[in-house]
């Protein structure tokens, strides 16, 4: 899949040979900031001012407009009031520049007067060749080149490891700010504001490349490109570089209307979090976390082993420690015998041996103690990082700390045990000892726990890679890899035609999904007849296309135990339909034996616009939207993946056995799970969704109790 | 209750006339640090030094012992080496010493001898009549009195509303630095250490009626005297002080041996968690949440609604508010309409009028738009709150935005966008116009979402004492209230002895609770005969009180649906516990109606050493341990609280009824819950758990299925 924008065209936007600053005035804030970059970053000489109401910006000479300027522009930096973009553009064109980054807002994101203004400017630069950023952003900064055309405060000269994009301006400032106070070095950073042309994913395309950058911060609030984030995520994970995302706006894009279960299950933001898991995007849910999260992925890349061990001068600390653990999702192994043994020789006299390890207050006044204990702890096998908290950084401790983690065998960091900004002196001496800083526990708790996961997660992915029935390389919409067999049977299948639940559960066997036996009858001795077949409770429901919630009309009559009981309820269902819904068309009713125990499970896919099938597992039948315990899983996917879904499931102990209750049968329910996935995805991109629930599971039975299969844009089964 | 040290020592500790620091040395860290705040609070006059090998410290002259000081000492600041404690100690009381502030490690936290150790050190205090703070801690510093005996750093002299209280001496050196760079400043703080005789507690009820400390925050790992926290915590409830409360050590205490599954529901911490949100005691999980949320709490009080109004320069921002508004517990209300009115004239160009408001960067430029916004905002009956969040605090937009919270109706703060320290000037600038800040979306939120929570369950608090079926002055192990119609029910019980289902049975009905109907049998045609009466399927158990958990050998067959299954169950019950549990005795079989439909719920009573009885409601049935959907609730709790209990439940919709299911009985399910409550309460001490799993409730039924009773110790039921 190719980016929209051309990379050589990115390129050329994000390592210009000169920048045209289009309405530098000392009188700007923007400009002001903008300048100081250009200072901090030595490029005066390739920063070319334009300015025609005056001669003289901060002491640089400025030019009336950029065809003034010797040897051209070749990118054009707007500042300019929104009613004068368009002049800039043709100017800066005229003086051969090949790319526009423009600040000025009044786009978009104001209304349909500034979206018609937006669709102008983006014509206008395609006329022209000129690469657009923005509009309504504030510019990037590429540390390694040391070239700027941005509003950035704070971003140091220092070339650093982790790329910042943000689509929010005002978000972009904090958080450069931010990791100048906490010793973030930044290799390039980036605002995308209303994306007119280049998107957030384009810039990470760009930056996938970038040997300076080994960790990318994202800041989104949409993701426009679905098909090439999840690219570039996949590089991404080869190239172990880690993409960190806050990804914001859940809470506008959740509700999207719910026919189906699945529908209220599977918001956008759920789907994305699943892309994510199943991506091995590292996904945070604060500003602060993003930064330490990409800064601790970019120094260590992956972790040879997933656990994490702690050495802290504060029973206290080690305290907080241990009870965030679980929460946040931090491995604390159990240190090895060998590890115990040595450490006790170090710490025998202060107390427990274990992990979080505490050496006291006794490591205050002798400070080889916590370099020590570091040492050893990072010489277990189990642990794959070390976190030595202590107080407020100071030079004093850093250097020894540093050696004894160099010298063993995992990375580490000194952790303050509260948010503490560096002081200059301090990062100067971590800088020089190269020992990593982690500003409080709480920040190094989520940053270590996302980082330890992100290993695990590529680790599962190579061997996902190695094993054939996962192909992650096939794209998520494209049901050719599935629906060979399964052509005939999808073919009687009209999309937007409504289904009954008898036709949903012809469908459903003909694809290889086990359904509860039912009887289709027509009379009410036909309904006492199958009962007695089947032997009783049975449960009657209606069979009709114009009802899906049946038992909402009265037409689902369950644990009927007689013949007397069975007729009623036969009689009852037509009476009741006929005063609650007297429009629906009853074609006969279904009788089925009632089934007891097994755990019942919905299992639903739904076709989402952007990021194609979702197949969606979890607890069901009455529960299913309290509980909301159900995990997401973007298809295609393989059997382990589907197997490590329900594994996940807070209630996995259900299906492993649990309290004297035997486990299910497993491999029958991947299997089922796999019928369906594949069934849902070979009808293609018009269904909502195809949901069975209850399926029923127990140690010798998979079995659909009900399906409902729904049409985008609700054509399929109307509600009542 | 009384606390363990009348409040005359208590104030006599901590207001001492002078302190004599013993071990006052240069070479120490600690007496550094704590001549620092000496030097700090100007309390030198009041302050001895004692040093037997020099004649000066820091310029200040050194007394060889307490003793030689004019006037004698009234407070002895320990900071000498374990083994001349005891001297220093014996030196102060002969100096008029009334209280002893012990740093010296090397007590009962290392162990049997460094406990007897302390035990010693304890009855010389005793015997001396001083009161002993410590060992193993940093001292305290009473900043309204202007005076301190501690090694807590960064503490300013500038008097504030919030008190420290942390049993951890690392802790709280890193919390008083904290405080100091973000600018919340202390009332006191204070360190209690081993607690050989202060407590945390102790403490606490002094401070309450510190009419400087309108909020305190406490840094605990063990809560040593359960009867006179809740005491403290409703006196604080009563005067609107908050009790804000990092209680770590949750991890290590968890596990209590699970013989009911109530038992594993009801882990200490969970206890704790219960009490807390009982009593209104604000829990936090970092440390910084410690004093940002205490810092609001005291320059606000309770507010007058729960609502938080958020207005902001970036949309950025406002999307991590509204994201994570829900799992925080922030409540963010829709603006009334005059608001959104008002609003719209400020800033309809920008955007849409919402709750949280984005007024877009254009308040960069247009420094009037933010405090206008924010005024019409606090002006908003709905609104309790305003949080005014911008970039990196500086002073010139604070005045404007301070009186424009001031003229309206809400308190407010200012919010930095990430965390940010203060900087001198800045901070000059928000004390002078009273402006609250803090420093980062993350932590405001977490502190906005618990002092809106605070205030509303003060209100609860208010109405349920108006209330007299919530009796809250009641002691949580007195059964008096509750028991006496239960006196010759649980009279026949005899404390330890195992009981039978059918017995629990027995005591439940006796007690007014519903329960399943049931035959209790003792040959197979009998079992027969009952399942016809009841009518098929029904289920038979074996009744002995030598089998716990019947199922795991056998001991119950369920969904038996015709009489040949039924006495074939017969047989192989007594069969199948004759060869997994030879030498239990079956006295017979109960035979019940198998019940379909309804919601299981688990109601169990377990009695905690600490706290007493607690009560513990949730979804039950085979999930209770996996989904873990349930609340604990001390007793006495009144009925309201029973009902707020189960309405909190996230199965809660399940009872209010929800898709097309009708809602449960729940006036007869509270009248159940009360009576297993009062019951297990009647029964006494001696129980560890009285458990109902499942009580079946339904639209027109509530109904025990199942009983355990167990008793402190196991020696009630063992199990199989």
């Amino acid at each position: 899949m190719a980016p929209t924008i051309p990379r050589e065209q990115m390129a050329a936007l994000f390592q210009p040979r000169s920048v045209a600053f289009i309405g530098a005035s000392e009188s700007s804030g923007f400009f002001r900031i903008s300048w100081d970059l250009v200072e901090r970053f030595g490029a005066r000489a390739r920063t070319h001012l334009i300015n025609p109401r005056t001669a003289n910006v901060f002491g640089q000479p400025a030019y009336e407009r950029c065809v003034d300027v010797p040897g051209g522009v070749d990118c054009a930096y707007i500042m300019v009031h929104r009613g004068m973009v368009a002049q800039a553009v043709e100017d800066a064109a005229a003086a051969g520049a090949r790319s526009a980054v423009v600040l000025s807002a009044g786009y978009a994101e104001t209304g349909p007067e500034g979206a018609r203004a937006q669709d102008a400017l983006v014509a206008q630069c395609r006329e022209a060749g000129i690469t657009l950023l923005g509009p309504n952003m504030l510019g990037f900064a590429n540390v390694a080149a040391g070239v700027a055309a941005g509003a950035l405060p704070g971003i140091q000269p220092r070339r650093g490891q982790v790329a910042l994009v943000s689509q929010s301006g005002a978000g972009a400032g904090s958080l450069t700010r931010f990791a100048a106070t906490h010793g973030i070095a930044l290799s390039f950073a980036v605002t995308t504001g209303n994306e007119a042309m280049v998107t957030a994913e384009d810039v990470l395309d760009y930056l996938i490349d970038d040997d300076d950058t080994r960790a990318i911060a994202v800041f989104a609030e949409t993701l426009r490109q679905p098909a090439l984030f999840r690219e570039v995520a996949r590089r991404a994970a080869a190239a172990r570089r880690a993409l960190v995302i806050l990804k914001v706006g859940s809470s506008d894009l959740s509700a999207r209307t719910a026919l189906a279960h699945t529908g209220a299950l599977v918001g956008d933001d759920a789907v994305i979090d699943a892309v994510f898991r199943q991506d091995a995007v590292l996904r945070v849910d604060h500003l602060e976390e993003l930064l330490h999260t990409a800064n601790l992925a970019a120094a260590t890349g992956p972790w040879r082993s997933p656990g994490v061990g702690v050495v802290s001068l504060s029973g206290g600390a080690c305290d907080v420690v241990a009870d965030r653990a679980e929460e946040v999702g931090l491995p604390l192994p159990a240190l090895s015998a060998r590890t115990e043994q040595d450490l006790a020789a170090v710490v025998s006299d202060l107390g427990h041996v274990q992990n979080p390890l505490d050496v006291t207050g006794a490591g205050m006044s002798d400070l080889s103690l916590l370099p020590r204990a570091a040492e050893i702890v990072a010489s277990d096998p189990r642990v794959g990082f070390v976190a030595v908290i202590g107080g407020r950084p100071t030079p004093a401790p850093m250097p020894a700390i540093a050696k004894a983690l160099q010298s063993a065998g995992a990375p580490g960091a000194y952790v303050a045990t509260v948010d503490s900004a560096l002081d200059e002196e301090t990062a100067q001496v971590l800088a020089e000892c190269e020992l990593l800083y982690l500003p409080s526990i709480r920040d190094a708790m989520t940053a270590m726990a996302r980082v330890s996961w992100w290993g695990r997660r590529l680790t599962e992915l190579d061997h996902q890679s190695a094993d054939a029935s996962g192909d992650l390389t096939a794209s998520s919409s494209d049901p050719t890899a599935s629906s060979g067999d399964l052509t005939a049977t999808t073919r009687t299948v009209v999309a937007g035609s409504p289904l009954s639940e008898a036709e949903v559960r012809d469908l459903l066997r003909s694809a290889g999904v086990p359904v509860v036996p039912a009887d289709f009858v027509s009379t009410r001795a036909q309904a006492v007849e199958a009962a007695v077949r089947f032997g009783v409770p049975v449960a009657l429901k209606a069979v009709s296309r114009d009802l899906a919630h049946k038992s909402d009309v009265g037409g689902v009559r369950l644990d009927l135990r007689d013949a007397t009981q069975v007729g009623e309820a036969y009689d009852a269902i037509f009476d009741g339909i006929a005063v609650a819904a007297p429009a629906a068309h009853v074609d006969g009713i279904l009788v089925s034996p009632m089934r007891t125990g097994g755990i019942e499970l919905i299992v639903g896919v739904t076709h989402h616009p952007g990021w194609g099938h979702v197949l969606a597992v979890g607890l069901g039948g009455v529960l299913v939207e309290v509980i909301r315990d159900t995990v997401l899983l973007p298809l295609p996917a393989g059997d382990d993946e589907i197997r490590r879904a329900l594994h996940s499931l807070r209630a996995a102990p259900l299906l492993r056995g649990t309290r004297g209750r035997p486990p299910v049968d497993l491999p029958s329910l991947v299997t089922a799970i796999r019928a369906i996935a594949d069934l849902a995805t070979a009808l293609g991109d018009s269904i909502d969704t195809l949901e069975i629930n209850p399926l029923l599971v127990g140690r010798d039975v998979v079995e659909a109790l009900d399906g409902l299969l729904t049409w985008r844009g609700g054509s399929g089964s109307p509600r009542s």
